[in-house]
């Protein structure tokens, strides 16, 4: 058992969200959408394997890019699929890092990144987000070694952002790549894709799993420069995304009225939530995400988290070092904040 | 673009094989089933579909891991499930060899082994087959920093197998992991399974892409002892698996009609390819796997792939280092099987 990796051993591994499987709980903790995905993205999925999956798929999955890139006014060159925006990071940080090299990321924020760090075998420089959730120069600051900077914006767990201005000047002044992990971008007011072509360190990944209802099938993207897409095609695995996905991903970005009309959905429950959560006196961080980070004064948030669970809502209790720890609560639909609501409203009596 | 680690940049990249979308070319080129997956597995994928794919799939693929678990005699715990095996493949990698480690594979063989040391930074200790298609004692040397040794058995490009005791005895004198990529091991009258219990050192990775005519779903699946599956867990990705692979996956190892007629059918198909390749002049290795590897002493291997390809018949050209270059073509239904020969036999003539 002395055959791995030092660093393979020592390290914990990421605990994802909880996901039990066939209860009924009512489940708002992994920023899941509510809503079912778009009947096209279930129509071309049944296309795909109705015509057999015995062949292997596309390896470029070009039918996604090309729609995406239409979508979003970027050549297909720009665009790399991965199997869910995590393979996306994975490529990134196995292209560019190595043991012994230095990743940055803030703190709190999602906590894969350190993992991410764990399996490559480097070191993580950690910075405090400022109170306000901007980032103060420690996070643009030289040093050696340093070879990427992750940055979730909109971040989790605050669904705060930095405006793109503020990500350009990040960029510029970093003196490595930054991803830009925008999982949640489609829920926010700005995001950073025009600072792609502006600044060749600037990468922009994108995540099918909340905006368009596609946890299950796994699927992101990068959006970058095609002189370093062509490296990072190197590392991926040759066939990374499976021909059902690459169909109902192609099908979900075509059909942009399903998106919008959840996406309103989402943004208008979201601040029905933050006006009822503040309404009882919680602390509610303003969000452009798909949840909703909170506290309370007077109720621990781990106690809250358990009796939530037992009432039958499950949110997600975060804690992180340097930090409060607090509740991150997915938007969603209107009858399931409701219910939580209601719980909730039981608890602080 | 200085940013990219050494190894990334020197690298070429694994080229897969051809991979024309909507053509009518006889594809015999990637060792794809001919036939279409069990219907069951379409039902199956079907109702994952209509249930949502807004959740997250289970992390583990549980139920895959249980199925699997009956099916060969091991408990679930000794199971770890991929996105294809590449995915298994990349992660045993990720896990046990560092930048500047060693791995060690023959040659000829699947040419990803390469990639994936190059990716990881590491040196590649290549070891020629024997003539036979066996081993000498250079595979089992020891060697400093030496962490992994793969082994396809069967064996790509040739479709020979070392026996389980052959592999036991190598295992045993290796001083590090051995993973038998048993990709082809469906199509094979033995396969290493039952040494995973005897070794630590043994792992055995299995497809569904060949003998379950699921190449376009992209499911795999690892057997090691649990505290070895235990640190591989920490490497992949937490939802490597989509739920309709999963679903899909589940259900084709849960119709084993389906996979005896089919693999009945490949091997019989298999028999009569050889016999008509060896009545044409080829020299043909005996091949327990779905493709056979093949070589004509009159006529250059790669424009004979060439005028086939232009007649309508996609295979593999393949040239190794140190070794002659050849043919290797999938078995295919009887059909194309026909019309590969008919064409063939026209070229010679």
């Amino acid at each position: 058992m002395n055959y791995f990796r030092s660093n393979i051993t020592a390290m914990t591994g990421y605990v994802p969200g909880e996901q039990p499987q066939g209860t009924k709980l009512v489940k708002l903790n992994t920023n899941e959408n509510p809503y079912d995905c778009a009947p096209k993205v279930k129509a071309a999925i049944g296309h795909a394997v109705q015509a057999g999956l015995q062949k292997y798929p596309d390896p470029t999955a070009t039918a996604f890019r090309q729609q995406a890139g239409e979508l979003l006014g970027v050549d297909p060159d720009w665009i790399l699929c991965g199997n869910g925006s995590d393979d996306i990071l994975t490529i990134i940080t196995r292209a560019l890092v190595d043991s012994g090299d230095v990743i940055r990321y803030p703190n709190p924020s999602y906590v894969l990144y350190k993992t991410l760090a764990e399996i490559q075998g480097a070191e993580c420089d950690v910075v405090e987000f400022q109170p306000d959730w901007s980032l103060g120069e420690a996070f643009t600051a030289p040093r050696e070694r340093l070879k990427l900077a992750y940055l979730a914006n909109p971040n989790s767990p605050s669904g705060t952002v930095i405006s793109p201005d503020d990500v350009a000047r990040i960029a510029d002044q970093l003196p490595c790549p930054l991803l830009v992990d925008e999982a949640y971008a489609d829920f926010s007011e700005t995001n950073c894709l025009g600072l792609v072509a502006k600044n060749e360190k600037v990468m922009v990944s994108r995540s099918l799993s909340k905006s368009y209802a596609l946890a299950g099938l796994r699927f992101g993207f990068l959006i970058a420069q095609p002189q370093l897409i062509e490296q990072f095609a190197k590392v991926k695995d040759s066939y990374n995304c499976d021909a059902m996905a690459i169909a109902g991903a192609t099908a979900a970005i075509g059909d942009q009225q399903w998106f919008q009309q959840t996406r309103s959905s989402i943004i208008a429950t979201r601040g029905r939530l933050e006006a009822e959560l503040t309404r009882l006196g919680f602390e509610c961080v303003p969000s452009q995400a798909n949840f909703v980070w909170c506290n309370h004064p007077d109720h621990p948030a781990e106690s809250l988290y358990q009796q939530l669970k037992e009432g039958g809502v499950l949110v997600r209790y975060m804690s992180y070092p340097n930090w409060n720890d607090g509740l991150r609560v997915t938007v969603g639909t209107d009858q399931q904040i409701d219910a939580f609501l209601t719980i909730l409203t039981g608890l602080l009596a």
